[in-house]
């Protein structure tokens, strides 16, 4: 039995369907239940927060995640990700308040993604100063923590009702897989059928 | 007016209701506002994660913020806290498997709350490695990721129904009153009579 460590929300419900499209069968599931295992007993899901994926991978308790690319770059761990999916589409984006123009010195940058900010703002040559944030990143630049943040939009609607704007696109977002190394050579065989059923379903999804 | 940085979830109705109590008056909230003013204009809420709240009043953002403890040892942030409110009771606990025992060498523990737990393990003398965790920490002895770990507690349900015992703890927990300094020093009159409204809502609370 895979063992798959599952990002919660955004990707959890998109995942599942994609899970029965690639033939993969499961009972109704309880509200609560944060372990879900398919009929046919071929992978075993534990539902954990979307940061929390590569970290359940890298410590090899599952054997592949499925999360978002955000999630991995915040990880900071080198980790194998043989399979983009097709769905979990966003953006890693910088936004601010209409009309913001930056000014020389250190620029104050809100986010739940420091990683990701430090890296895009170190990479174009700013000073950068990151407040990490846990939540309600879009009221910063409004009661003036930082002019700036880095966030992940979806339909930009959140941005939109607080009054900002979409300055630059840091990277784009889908949801991937990734493997423990070492699961991935000692049960070879069942995680490459996994990878199978996978790109079977991904396959069935494209355009003819 | 006082600007007020407030905990979103656990703490958020109850924080209401002691404002209530202390004479504050407000309008219906629509669902999605994260900032709620006073019908008198005295104060103006900011409703933010937990764990920012500390962040906003350090970063002077806000003049007060009301948290629990947690968020506040957390942050590692030195602030004033000028009073302990009367709600928000929780524990910061270890927990594992009923029936863990300890073996020599390093302890592995998973937690949302690092710098409590390292502390706690620390000061005991223990060799600890610390698995940051987002949530879902009750997973983590489950599935094998750590057999120890460091959450709040207020009914001890959900460590219950997975098959955990608290084991040790580690601090008791209650909103507490924050205040940014700078703030306390240039809108003293206005903070001072703010923290004399919440002296009266607790001194109305507590047994005659």
């Amino acid at each position: 039995m895979v063992k798959v460590a599952l990002a919660k929300g955004r990707l959890e419900d998109e995942t599942f369907a994609f899970f029965k499209k690639c033939g993969f069968r499961f009972k109704e599931r309880g509200d609560r239940s944060l372990i879900v295992e398919d009929i046919g007993q071929r992978i075993q899901i534990f539902i954990v927060k979307p940061l929390d994926v590569p970290t359940y991978v890298f410590n090899g308790v599952a054997d592949a995640g499925i999360c978002g690319t955000d999630s991995i770059v915040e990880s900071q761990f080198k980790l194998v990700q043989p399979m983009k999916l097709p769905f979990g589409k966003a953006r890693m984006v910088v936004a601010g308040l209409e009309g913001f123009k930056p000014k020389n010195g250190t620029i104050h940058v809100a986010t739940k993604f420091p990683v990701s900010a430090k890296t895009y703002f170190e990479s174009k040559g700013f000073d950068v100063k990151i407040i990490k944030l846990h939540g309600s990143v879009e009221l910063a630049p409004i009661v003036g923590l930082a002019p700036l943040i880095v966030d992940i939009v979806q339909t930009g609607r959140t941005l939109k009702e607080n009054g900002l704007s979409i300055l630059e696109e840091v990277y784009p977002i889908s949801a991937v897989v990734t493997l423990n190394d070492v699961a991935y050579r000692i049960k070879r065989t069942e995680i490459l059928s996994f990878l199978e059923r996978l790109k079977r379903g991904i396959e069935d999804e494209s355009p003819r």
